[in-house]
């Protein structure tokens, strides 16, 4: 049913050798506007200012989702059994998640009321070149495609591949950012995984023969949290962009004539935005937009614009209560900042693996050889232990030294 | 005489490990806004459009460059023995040789007379906060660090160092470049080619026990250069900013209204940048205006622009003479295609090693165990027969299919 | 004091990159027969059996142990500061700590009362090549060699190099293990570790910005016992040769006729073994051995040692009490299999890191930001996990399928 | 037909990630005891005399190569047409082609006039587990698979796949035999030439897009032979090996008694070997008979053995004519050495690529996109360069210093 391309296509990628292409679909939404923009948004914000090669994109993240989702419904004995439109539908779903990113993600979303979760459904359901080519496969083929990453697919296993707590966008993640990165901690065996994953019950298992690939993608997932993504110097760079965008909504209220030159923030901060004007909105025009806030007549969207172009981001401290954080606002504007914007408080806490309640969410389960499952922590000793153990947390706050 | 920096400092990458940092100087440069601008320009102008994970920075590859060219000086016999003054200005000039790239390299030519070469002088010799700093080593040290650039720093070594034909330059972009394209053609035994290197007669040259990992890196060389630097994908994104670039000059000339919006390109246009406009000329600015061009009433910096943002590229054909070329430009014109800017053509030719006549330039030569040294042509049979081998040449013509 | 060679020695390595030789006696050492012997040992017994690449030897991994601790006494602040008497002491040691093992080491020890530490010792004070060279440098040397692979030299620093819970042993295995078994468990960040680890109060310490590298080695630590030491085909290979070493004992009582070709282990089973026995001990004469021994008159030895040169192994059971041994050993014996030979039990059980009370053993200390040292287990909430988590245990027993 | 096993089996392998098996004739090759032998015949001979990773075994290579043949047949447009029959019997050679080698491969024909292809095709076509596994399938499939190994079965596609210039055995070496050694000179893109490879006129021929991997598959030759295969320490221990096995031979003759005790080497030296006996003849034996032989009666055979066991290797001189070899021999001889054994001429050449004249043997042939083929050296620049360069040659003696 579904149109094949003429030949295989492929791409090069230093994670999973090769993305390969068979079906249209795929292909002309690979070459679709809204997905190419994102080569224009880092997957990985404002990491490179700690990790400097971290400058890979959400666009080669989206194909690695896409490829691993790919060898799921054609490798895994129990996924294999998907009818065609399930497998497209979900390749499609894995390859389209990240479309409703905006500039550095997050930080972005103090801009904005609508969060990228948001955005994604509505490249997929409005007036885009992507869901013109979803539609060309049948009318309701684009909701198809947006229930997944809504996790509200019917069928269930569907929603587990995109999303469960082993999925094709964790795993691709944590290795290519291990990749970019140049550290070691996110890796973990792929193949093996592949290999021992199976279905039983409508619920993506693990064969007891992989647990320790499992545990070790834990512990990858554990490690590149603290060790990436919670990188105080990553968080700096977050801190600082937070407050630039909450300056600017400020003066958006109080004095908009500063910000007449700044057209791609405009609509966002009325709150008019349109698809055009989120496509527009990726990191080139975020980064212009800096340079001319940097040369702004705000004093402190000025400075801020500034810290984040030339990397003279704030220092940090550990907040140990709530005087420690009052101290800190007192000390900074004694020195004539405003500590609104010149003092971020941030808090990072984060268990690499939490069985949820049945019901509630989905769990890793472990198939064992008299054919039960069972979730993992009971299987796994170390697993066991960490969800037993204290949550590592870390409260920080971000200011620049006086 | 140089001021060290408090402790040791070191940042991960995944070509060198880390890049190990211990001059106060080399620290400030790294921190210097000019030189923290470089990790808004791609390393590999358009190449991400073929291999998508070649989004890495010239802030990545210069801290490589800088690597390297440390290692040398302190692990190399014979460059060891430098002054601690050659050994530092040849590490900032390391550091600082792309500081003048403009977005998209020898492309962005076409807006502007001025090389990046001619660029990189100016932000080391003039006002710029990369200036303050070699200034504060000593008056003439800016002048130092700028002649090495130049290849006419009076002690010729450091001069190779940073470009010869086994320069820390080249050894760091191949490997750099294979590193993030995926590819493993550009590898080579770096570790072997340090141990081997001597000096003799003020010249670097090889120990013939190193001979091989010369000849792989010639090699290493031929291979990136035809499937990555010059891959048809590559040149023709290339082709369209070229041909964009002499758009906007052209309509600076006939119809300069329709620019008014683009103030990141006027200054260029008018050929009246400052150093302030260079700074802000990164690939964000130019991609950003790239999107208002995408909306330009002008219909072909228009098409030009929304064919690199949604790299809706330019088809190709090997151009064997000169007819070839103007039937094509006849077949493009017929449909209503101005071939000015629809007919790029391009002509792609490279030796992996040449060897220069005695005082053109530098040769790479090996040490014999008799202490003699000779080009490497006349030791290596491998490299003698590519020296004497064809030149491998292509021509190719870039248009938009009918 | 100590003579360097003529020039830097390098050997080439795929864990290291190269091993370093500057001091002639380690150089003197490398080439004497009784470490050359250490290529005729396997450094993983039988684990070829179940990862075919894992045919590394003894060899390589002393030479690795080596340069781990020539890095560590050159790079770690703390350990820099040795005498030149104590780091050459260390890194001989470490280079030799490996020089008794016999064959398949474990499972030997069932001929031989003596554990392979005693080898060692014999080997570096007795009279033998080795002896001869440590003897050159003074009188002493040897001895001092001895007692830290004893782990009582007076400088207690070097006897945690060498053997710690986070020492050159276990780091250069590790990875050294993982790279010849082509897992991915076995890695870690050597290079963080060695930058992160200083001395304080006679302690080898880790910074606390290095604990999530040190983390991630407990983690690879957990995953190569299970995933690779305690593999069950490699026990069970492990278990037929102690069947069959126990076969050989009981028959030198019983009938020691049928071993009289059997040279290289007679003087084993009579405990009359002297160096130049143990010399000639290596796994190049245990296999020429097995072939003899699988055309032996005895049909039990036949029988074990053909197993063991075809890969015909045992099967294996997981043993909950007991009942469960005592069945499987009825049933072994119903089908004319001597339980003695043919029922082995073995238990393996592994915490990867368990803390030790004052006194009684090396710990891994983490070094504050305020200066003071605190245990690993009572600073990250991971190890602290899995301190305070269940013992992994596995208790199998190993017999031939009827 | 064929029979497929219970389940896919595989074993984990750094070179391909995994060996696939599925089926049971495979299955059962693998696990015959003459297949098991190969793990203890080293790949590469004395190379680990200089890499002293370079353990690995004939048993991993031989896995390798089958697994290449594997995907050839699965994954190559042209072959994946084969017959299950075809498909089936290239496998099995390919798995089995190695079967008949000796320790020490060359060196150890000097001892028996039979060459080690002749042992290959004997182990498959007499009374040996391997044949009687072969047979189980039908009466002439031995037959079959013997006939690709000797290049004479009547679908000449199988036999190149073994054995052509661009085949499974070369391949898999090259790319094992760097990992093993820990240099990168081996490495070539075998992911994109199984892309590339084509059917064509029943020859395996490449695409002309992925010439610049064949390419740098050539130059991997290239440096593997004159790196790693040619390096004179290798030559050297096999040098010694090679007088050795002549001393041997010569004892038989002048000498029987001095031999008596080394019952392993014998029926070679009398010409008088069986199947069981060459089964018996691997490394182990060869290895625990130098043991033996080095406390010989014989003062050559003594002290050549004792030479292999301690790495006590000659040194060696680049011959240019006859007189530099008479000269050595007679300072040799001058010094109390026999030169019979004691000089050892040894002359390595090679070409990386060489085309026949057709009809001859195997050529790399391109696939142009006109559909014609060309052989490689008149498509490529750089083939071509070396087809008409110099021939590398190096000639030397090897001898113990006085």
């Amino acid at each position: 049913m579904f149109k094949k391309t003429d030949e295989l296509k492929v791409m090069r990628d230093p994670i999973h050798g090769y993305i390969h292409v068979e079906y249209q679909v795929i292909w002309d939404c690979i070459n679709a506007r809204e997905f190419q923009r994102l080569r224009r948004i880092h997957q990985l914000g404002g990491t490179f200012e700690v990790y400097h090669t971290a400058e890979h994109s959400r666009f080669a993240h989206s194909l690695g989702v896409y490829e691993i989702t790919r060898r799921m419904v054609n490798e895994v004995s129990g996924l294999k059994e998907l009818s065609e439109m399930d497998k497209v539908t979900v390749m499609v779903a894995a390859l389209l998640h990240d479309l409703g990113h905006g500039p550095f993600s997050h930080a972005f979303e103090a801009i904005t009321p609508v969060a990228h979760e948001e955005y994604t459904r509505r490249v997929i359901l409005e007036n885009t070149q992507i869901h013109q080519i979803l539609s060309g496969v049948s009318e309701d083929f684009p909701e198809k495609v947006a229930s997944i990453i809504n996790y509200t697919h019917p069928n269930d296993l569907l929603n587990q591949i995109v999303s469960g707590q082993l999925d094709a966008d964790r795993m691709d993640y944590l290795l290519r950012d291990a990749y970019f990165t140049g550290t070691s901690y996110g890796n973990f065996d792929l193949e093996r995984i592949l290999r021992t994953m199976r279905v039983k019950d409508q619920k993506i298992v693990m064969k007891e023969s992989g647990i320790h690939s499992v545990e070790d993608y834990i512990m990858a997932r554990y490690h590149m949290y603290w060790q990436v993504y919670y990188h105080p110097v990553t968080r700096s760079y977050e801190a600082i962009l937070h407050a630039l965008f909450q300056r600017m909504k400020d003066l958006a209220q109080t004095n908009p004539a500063v910000l007449k030159d700044l057209k791609m923030f405009l609509p966002f901060l009325k709150g008019e935005d349109t698809m055009q004007d989120h496509f527009r909105m990726d990191e080139s025009a975020a980064l212009y937009g800096f340079t001319l806030l940097s040369e702004s007549e705000d004093a402190i969207a000025r400075d801020l614009a500034r810290r984040l172009l030339d990397r003279d981001l704030f220092e940090y401290k550990t907040i140990k209560c709530e005087e420690d954080l009052a101290r800190i606002k007192k000390e900074v504007a004694a020195l004539g900042y405003d500590p609104t914007y010149y003092v971020i408080h941030d808090e990072a806490s984060q268990r690499p693996y939490k069985p949820y309640k049945s019901g509630e969410g989905h769990n890793i389960y472990i198939l064992r050889e008299d054919g039960s499952i069972k979730e993992l922590s009971l299987v796994s000793d170390i697993v066991n232990a960490i969800v037993k153990g204290n949550l590592k947390e870390d409260k920080k706050a971000f200011y620049p030294i006086g």
